[in-house]
This record gives C-alpha cells, sequence and structure tokens, in this order.
C-alpha cells in the first residue's frame, strides 16, 4: 500500500515513520510512505501556500493552486483510491475505516494548517473527510501519522503476531480485558489467581466476563 | 506547562515536538516536553521492559516495575497534577478535556505498547486514561503527541492569534463555516461572491448559517 501526505511540515513526520511498525513495514515493502512539501508548489516568488481568507476574519487559508499542482503531478503518475483529506469536520475515524483503507492500493492524505484550507480544494479533489477525533490539533500531520499507523498495522504480514490485531479493542466492538505479567506479586499488589490457574477454558471465560463488564461501564454505547 | 513522557521509543516522538506550535511554545518557556526512555528504568540484565501475559495469549505485556521506577523517580522531584494513560479504552478525549488540562501544571503520560500494560500500573499509579479515538495504533506515542498539541495549542501565549483557538471547530460545539482565499476565480471554481461583498454583517450570518449547516449535516450530535 502506498500513501503520498501533502504537508507544509514534512520534518515533523520525519521520525513517526523511521519507528516502530511503520519502519518494518517499509523494509518489508509491504507500505511505501512518500511525503511531499507542499511550498515546493508554490508558483509565486515568496513560495508562499497561505493567504488571507476572504470575508476578513482570523487565522490564513491554504491557498488552492499549490495542492492543485501536487495533486494533478502525483495523479498523472499513479492512479489513486482516495484524497483524504485530515479534517476535524470530518468523518470520525473507527476502526472499521481503518479496516476499509487497510485493502486500498494508493491514496493521498492532505495535511491541512493555520484556519484551514480553501473549501474548492475539498470540493473539486477530495474523495473522502477523516477526522481522529472531536479536538482541534495544530496540523494535520499528527492525525495523518495516526491514520497511516491505524491502516498499517492491519495490513497482512506487517504485526509479527497476526492474531495480535484481531484480538484488539474495537474489532468485535469490545474493549480488551486487564492484563498482567511476571512477578505475581508486587509489593502486595497480586495478579488475578485465576490466571496462574492454567485452565484455559476458565480464563477464556473470565476473560470474556472481563471485556464484557469493562466494556458495559465505560463505552456502553459500543454494545448497541 | 510540563509534559513528562514516558516510553519505549523515544525517538518516535522527536521530530513532532520540533515542529510547529510545539517548537514555538518550547522556545517561549510556556511548554516544557522531557522525554523518558523507559528502557532507562529496566532493572533486569536483558534491559527487558516486557513479558508473556499470565494466563497465555498473543502479545506481550508491559511490566510493571520499569513504570513504576520512572514515575516513582519523577514523582520526589515534582509535584503532579495527573499521570495520564494513553489507552484505546480510555475516556475519549474531545476540546472540552483539552481545555481542562491546558490549565494544569505538571502531568505524566504514560506511553503502552504491545498488548498493553500490566493493570496494576493502571490501578496504582494512573490517574486519569484517555483514548484519541475509536481505533487501535501500535503503540501510545502518537496519542501522547496528540494530546499535548491539542492541549499546548489552548495555553495563552501559545498561538500568534489568540482569537484564532477560540473561533475553533468545537469550541461552541459547531463545525466552521467553510473558508476561501484568492484568487477568486481558479478555472471557473468562484469564491460564493457575499465573501466578496464587504458586508461584515451579512458574511457573519452567511457564516453562521453555513456553519450551523455543516454541523447539522455531519455532525447532528453536537447539537444535542
Amino acid at each position: 500500500m502506498r500513501f503520498d501526505i501533502i504537508t507544509v511540515l514534512p520534518g515533523l513526520l520525519e521520525s513517526p515513520f523511521a519507528h516502530s511498525i511503520l519502519q518494518r513495514a517499509q523494509k518489508k515493502g509491504i507500505a511505501e510512505i512518500h511525503i511531499h512539501n507542499l511550498r515546493d508548489y508554490a508558483t509565486n516568488k515568496h513560495k508562499s501556500v497561505d493567504d488571507y481568507p476572504y470575508g476578513g476574519g482570523s487565522g490564513m487559508v491554504m491557498s488552492i493552486e499549490p495542492f492543485a499542482a501536487c495533486i494533478e503531478k502525483l495523479k498523472a503518475e499513479l492512479e489513486y483510491d482516495e484524497v483524504i483529506f485530515m479534517t476535524p469536520d470530518g468523518e470520525t475515524l473507527n476502526q472499521r475505516i481503518a479496516n476499509q483503507l487497510s485493502v486500498k492500493k494508493n491514496v493521498i492524505i492532505l495535511c491541512g494548517h493555520y484556519k484551514g484550507i480553501d473549501q474548492r480544494i475539498r470540493d473539486i479533489y477530495v474523495t473522502r473527510e477523516l477526522s481522529i477525533g472531536d479536538y482541534v490539533l495544530s496540523g494535520g500531520e499528527l492525525p495523518a501519522a495516526v491514520l497511516v499507523d491505524a491502516v498499517v498495522r492491519l495490513i497482512p504480514g506487517v504485526l509479527s503476531d497476526e492474531t495480535s490485531a484481531l484480538s484488539d479493542s474495537f474489532q468485535d466492538d469490545m474493549l480488551d480485558a486487564p492484563v498482567y505479567t511476571r512477578p505475581a506479586d508486587w509489593n502486595g499488589h497480586t495478579v488475578p489467581k485465576i490466571l496462574l490457574s492454567g485452565h484455559a477454558g476458565e480464563i477464556e471465560k473470565w476473560r470474556f466476563e472481563q471485556a464484557l463488564e469493562r466494556t458495559k461501564t465505560r463505552r456502553p454505547d459500543l454494545l448497541k
């Protein structure tokens, strides 16, 4: 799967893609991540990519031209399944959307900044608008990294232990049961006895009950 | 405001905190971000920070000891308002929580990995569990960066234009109206005439209607 990310802050995305599963997925050739500096597509002499909003008000608005130039160049070279814009007013990302996207081949991701991007970019080019949650961030770079991470780890071959992704929170609309590891007693804080019993069936039952209880308490909305 | 982030992947967080408003906030002395490598607190000879889960199953579980050692050390030096654990089964982050946290002084953030962290860390040390959304990521580092970004930009003095944060999506439970900048006509795609009219009152009315309409269409839940 290939991601082309268009941003004014390419440096911000360096270290998230150079570690953990995103690094591993790229080394294995399962994922390709290309970062494009929007400023390279600015046409005016100041290399500016934003301008004042029509109608006044605070904040700057990202101009249509640099985004259009970069997207057109990419599309001339390759066919893309989606042009995704990360924005707080987009559809809220969830595990089902991550699953859907993990079977796509080529995806462009636009990172906004400042007060937003010219609405015409959204109207003309964007096929899907995604938000990672109901909060405002300083730009679309972290949301883009979050989206890529959520999607790439679902591609077969990326996680070393594939059953691990299947038993994650949300894959079955349930939160996970609590987990424990050694020592069994830490300053008097002990591990639930059932987990030390060796009775696989009983442990599975306990875990299901704990997961259900936790979901009921914390996220009853998931059970509907 | 000071953040102490405990992670097994300190390198992953380098570039997000070295750019944009997070860099600016640190330079201005408004925010301090300290990254702690969990491995420095491992006590065994292999410097391992995880172990097999009690009761069997896939994935590794992060051990209590290194987290406990790091948290105890920090707490011996400073008083902390919150010890936050980033986890998909935590309370879902929203703009109200970001606002609440932006008036705190010292906060510890724990980044989980693998199958999760020993439940006893959560029971003993953690004061607040936060999720950035209903999807699973490969670790808590990107969520920690998202949280810090969402919170720091709300601290007075961080954004160059303070009215900008107040007019963001979600601050008033409404999405933003569309924004436009030059050129007024791009290949036949024009800006709404009202924005070029110069009638401040009419523009404000149009923006409110657009914001309301967008919120009704996209996020009716916010209007309840």
